[in-house]
């Protein structure tokens, strides 16, 4: 335990008497103080306005509707499952709408649906469609999703206490939410101690009713666990799901998503036991974690889809418009998060989203700053991390994301080392993501496909390099939560922006360093991406260095000849077996370039081995059987050999103008791309530009000196 | 010749004497007289102020570089093709600023520059880079880009006329002009008199030269064909090239590059012979053909990018920009062309530009009108056409387009009865287009790749019936150009909107007959399309329908075996060569579903045939040796028999919220689709939808009844 965790853990026992003050309601997100306030704002502020208004027509929505609350009966994406959801969002849509209309109907229908709820949910058993007996739900197939429906289920009700009869009140909470906190808490009394997302959405839940029914017992749990010991519970998980810089170990995709319990419980302990100065807690951990989860998207709004991820996820995602208003209403008003909450084009209806709003209005925002990081992983900061390089304005970034991070359980990929690349704001090299297609019951009931396991999470899906066509970690989970790549080096200069790590435990004989660089050279437009890639082992293996790329192949050093009648998968097992084999070239002189065109942009990728290289193109979609698989494409680097190393120069170029009919620069200006030298020490490099030879230099062992371009 | 063109000849006639009035510069898209209004519209009208910033920074960046006049050497997209179209903007330009701001410099630029030509200009050869010796240019590798860049060069020149000095105008017009003038009615006799965009683009060059040099010998036969007898030159292609409804028969990709010549030309003629009426002739067909070529584009902006076309391009192309001015400013003031302004977010720096942009300013715009419409093709409209329907606002248009037109020439593509399917601003059953990666020298020097034979010209790669896997007319152009499909039926009422139509020689002993349309039904949000391809033979055929889709597959009725560990390809010829056979399924019943995801909405296709019936879903790519084509995906139904019916109903539903994690009715609602019968006379299919049955006949041969839905 940590010193900043004991401080507040003493000043959590000497504030905790004080802190039964009478209830209000509503105090969580809107809090009754702030009501009048909001109103006016409403009628005052673009952004507030039109977030009420869409709260209020989906709330008339509701009530023009049948109230509907069916018995739970399907998976996700079903009709039970989406009609539960519909239903906790439509109660705190018609809770928000109370509160600021004045107008009754909207209590009633809460009150109704939430009757309706204590009139049948003692009588439901378990989900039929449950995967196990220890994390069904009962109203939905996962308590995961039950959980989620009684956080916004009870700032539901909070926003209507005042609304509906006493009688009523009792009923809804002795059929409905005493019975849910014994299930949250006893039923799944692991879930509600597990170091997890589950566990967090789980306690959050508990907490808040807590506060909200004046259950104090239950908030104590929630924040120390169920043994009161603080080994689990709300702050263990703060301490531990976190690294310092506020990542969260599963990826950026999980990390939006787990945020939201986290701020919404803070919000609630704040409002209710301010003494406690939750987002104080682990110096601010809170507030790092908003910023970084928003460091972690690229400027087309999406995150870094790294491990198991939806693509299209982007911080418009309510999560993140909760997070947004809170850091900047009640933690601090950095005036470029007033960008994101434009970009989101919505607040929450709420103290925060009322200050929010109104600095909007006052012309406050200035563009979001996103910044060149080395953001640590691990609870102690010391489990690798992710390497982010940003160059240029955020109308056209480019971006590099080096992934080496630890392995962040089982929604991890075993992809050491990978990179990303985006420009233009669009992709260049992407990660695959989840193979998934999230709540839409025909691909497997919405969860993930097989192939999430046979393909997404391999190695060769990703911009990572393959040993001996072997992931790493052979993909077992256990060997790879317990070891990290280590950062050797950071830079983060005007002209040269660059991130280098090692990882020596993903294979048995096999250490990989990747040193990925964005370098600023006169002449030229926009850097170049120097990327670095050296294998060290005293034996003989195969090395495949994948580069999965969007766009079109529109140049080669080399002539393709593509497979013509019959195309075979690459290999059998590893996620090698979902790739065809589309065309192979050996290359005599060990290099070579490929052009691409993507967003009308061109993107020469030229690389150099320093043994005989092969250069494969791939595309996925091999071994298949329901073709759940998207369309994917890349160039494989290929070399056998002991120490291996393979240098690339991305270089972004000229593009077409398909409006004009134009084209500019469409051939590369980099040439004669050498290997010098490559070992344990350096990687030397040279390359033509401009009629001038460049020399790009790593020295391994000398910090002060590590990267070199003369 | 029509009784129009006749009167217009007579007119042409006693006008012309009186024709040779002062010369006056500039006088063509913009006039002395206007500079000053054009000028004070600069600073008031947003559209006009930005337009006007957007020449002047080219105009200010071209003085700022080094005069370049390369002897030409290279092809489409290589440095000299791309320098010299570089120049002729940067003279139009700089002709631009000059007028608006009054510098001397601009002039001073266009002098030299034209100067720099002129000193060269004689010397150059036909270009090394020429495909044949009849249509090589000089500064290009293509005459057509000649006649282009001296369409814009005289226009610059007609801006700078009065700012050089008379001398220098002696040495530009004798030594560039008159030489340029000279190649392309002598040298270029052929193209010059082809009746042909080539044609037009050098009748088009030399008339607006013949204006501005005032050589009105050329502008005479520019008008009335070299040998002035009006069977070919501008009046005859106006006559020939398009249909009584303004459709051009090469597509709407060429129709509007062709309106460029066409407008430029006609806008030269109106100002110096305005007694001329040309924008009268032939029934007003030039406004005609501008707004044909924005009925054939749909909301996403792009054209239909039926026979020869790249699929990026939008109306936002200058061609268009010069369009929509004129023919809101010079032909009929239509306030929805406003808002086509608006989208392309720019007007020419000129008299219309002027008009429109003051318009707009003045709050003038309705969003455009998108119709249904069947658009006749043919000189006398009487070769087939294009079925049209449309179906909701601007902002989420369901759009169907029956390619029933003739040939086309050259560009055309063997797809006869090829249907078009758009929904939610983006495409679902999309036209492959053509195979060229437009001035992209390293693929095939930016011209047509093999595979636009191989591939993008067969039936196969559209969503067209092939007969025993060969295309229509044997892919051979002259049977082609003979025939044109006949069109049956067409109906846009509200709740059907339809078109039918058959081809009764793409094949020796087979007709086809397609019926589509759009069906509103009660309790659906979205219409349904409902397709019926019947053939009609007295012999023994194998019919495959295919329908290449965007999205994802999601959903099948039958079992999805994809092949695992190795594709090989459809067929051996007419583009089956070039299509990868992933899965196929004999479906007993004949009937089937496939249910896509597409930009977050669902699309389920129910479909049912009275011959035994077989799936096949197929992807692009096989025999494509250097990876010209883009990736695709088709699901195609197949059958044998004599007769042969395929019908479909495409159903829109539902569809996934990514940012909130939500699907709404991803299963679709019809059921239960059969084909009750169909012959010669008759086609009656039946479905279910919210347990009503529904009955859906066509009637081939009653025209008052041709379809009906109950």
């Amino acid at each position: 335990m940590n010193y900043l965790k004991k401080v507040v853990l003493v000043s959590f026992c000497a504030f905790f008497s004080l802190s039964l003050m009478a209830q209000t309601h509503p105090s969580i997100m809107l809090t009754k103080a702030n009501v009048a306030a909001v109103k006016k704002g409403v009628n005052t502020y673009p952004l507030l306005r039109q977030s009420y208004q869409t709260v209020k027509n989906a709330a008339d929505k509701a009530l023009a509707e049948p109230i509907v609350v069916p018995v739970p009966k399907d998976g996700g994406g079903g009709y039970t499952h989406e009609q539960h959801k519909k239903n906790y969002t439509n109660l705190l849509n018609c809770g928000v709408a109370y509160q600021i209309s004045g107008e009754k109907k909207y209590a009633d229908y809460v009150k109704n649906v939430m009757l309706n709820y204590a009139s049948q949910y003692e009588k439901w058993p378990l989900h039929p469609k449950r995967k196990s007996e220890e994390d069904g739900g009962r109203i939905f197939w996962q308590s995961l999703n039950d959980f989620v429906w009684q956080i916004y289920t009870i700032q539901a009700y909070d926003l209507v206490y005042d609304g509906i009869p006493a009688t009523d009140r009792k009923t809804i909470e002795e059929k409905l939410f005493v019975p849910i906190l014994k299930f949250f808490t006893e039923d799944r009394y692991d879930v509600f101690n597990k170091i997890h997302n589950h566990g967090t959405w789980n306690l959050a839940a508990v907490g808040i009713t807590g506060y909200v029914l004046n259950k104090r017992e239950y908030v104590e749990i929630a924040i120390k666990g169920s043994k009161k010991d603080g080994k689990t519970g709300y702050l263990a998980q703060i301490d531990q799901l976190f690294s310092p810089d506020g990542y969260y170990m599963e990826g950026p995709y999980y990390q939006r998503y787990a945020l939201l319990p986290f701020v919404l419980f803070a919000k609630a302990i704040n409002n209710y036991e301010p003494s406690r100065k939750i987002f104080e807690y682990r110096d601010k951990l809170l507030s790092k974690a908003i910023h970084t989860s928003l460091q972690t998207s690229y400027t087309d709004k999406t995150f870094f889809p790294l491990n198991d991820a939806i693509k299209d996820k982007t911080y418009e995602s309510v999560e993140l418009v909760y997070g947004v208003d809170l850091a900047y209403a009640d933690i601090k008003a950095e005036v470029d998060l007033l960008d994101i909450a434009k970009q989101q084009n919505r607040v929450i209806v709420s103290d925060a989203g009322l200050k929010v709003a109104a600095d909007l209005a006052a012309g406050k925002s200035v563009p979001f700053k996103y910044q060149s990081l080395w953001i640590r992983d691990g609870g102690k900061g010391d489990e690798g991390g992710l390497g982010i390089l940003r160059s240029g304005a955020n109308t056209d970034q480019q971006c590099v994301v080096l992934k080496a991070s630890s392995q962040g359980m089982g929604h991890g990929h075993f992809d050491r080392l990978n990179l990303l690349f985006y420009d233009n704001t669009t992709e260049i090299f992407p990660d695959y993501g989840a193979a998934r297609f999230l709540n839409i019951d025909t691909k497997n009931g919405g969860g993930y496909l097989p192939e999430n396991n046979t393909w997404a999470k391999q190695t060769v899906a990703h911009n990572a390099l393959v040993v001996d066509q072997t992931s790493h970690f052979n993909a077992k989970l256990e060997p790879a939560d317990k070891a990290s790549p280590t950062l050797l080096y950071f830079s983060n200069q005007p002209n040269l922006k660059a991130v280098s790590a090692k990882e020596a435990k993903a294979y048995t004989d096999v250490a990989m360093l990747r040193t990925s660089a964005l370098v600023k050279v006169d002449g030229l437009e926009k850097p170049l991406l120097i990327d670095v890639m050296q294998a060290q082992s005293a034996k003989n293996h195969q090395y495949d260095l994948p580069f999965w790329y969007k766009g079109q192949l529109v140049n080669t050093s080399f002539p393709v000849t593509a497979k013509a009648n019959q195309l075979t998968a690459l290999g059998d097992k590893n996620g090698y077996q979902h790739i065809w084999l589309n065309a192979s070239n050996k290359l005599e002189n060990k290099a070579g370039m490929v052009g691409l065109l993507n967003k009308n942009r061109f993107y020469t990728n030229h690389f150099v081995s320093d043994n005989p290289l092969e250069v494969k193109l791939l595309s996925i979609g091999a071994n298949d059987p329901e073709m759940n698989l998207v369309d994917g494409k890349a160039f494989m680097l290929s070399s056998s050999g002991q120490n291996q190393t393979f240098v690339s120069i991305t270089e972004t170029h000229g593009g077409t103008d398909p409006i004009n009919e134009t084209v500019s620069s469409a051939l590369p200006s980099v040439s004669e791309l050498k290997l010098v030298k490559s070992d344990a020490q350096q990687t030397i490099i040279s390359f033509k530009l401009n009629n001038k030879t460049y020399t790009y230099q790593i020295n391994y062992t000398e910090k002060e000196n590590y990267i070199s371009l003369r």
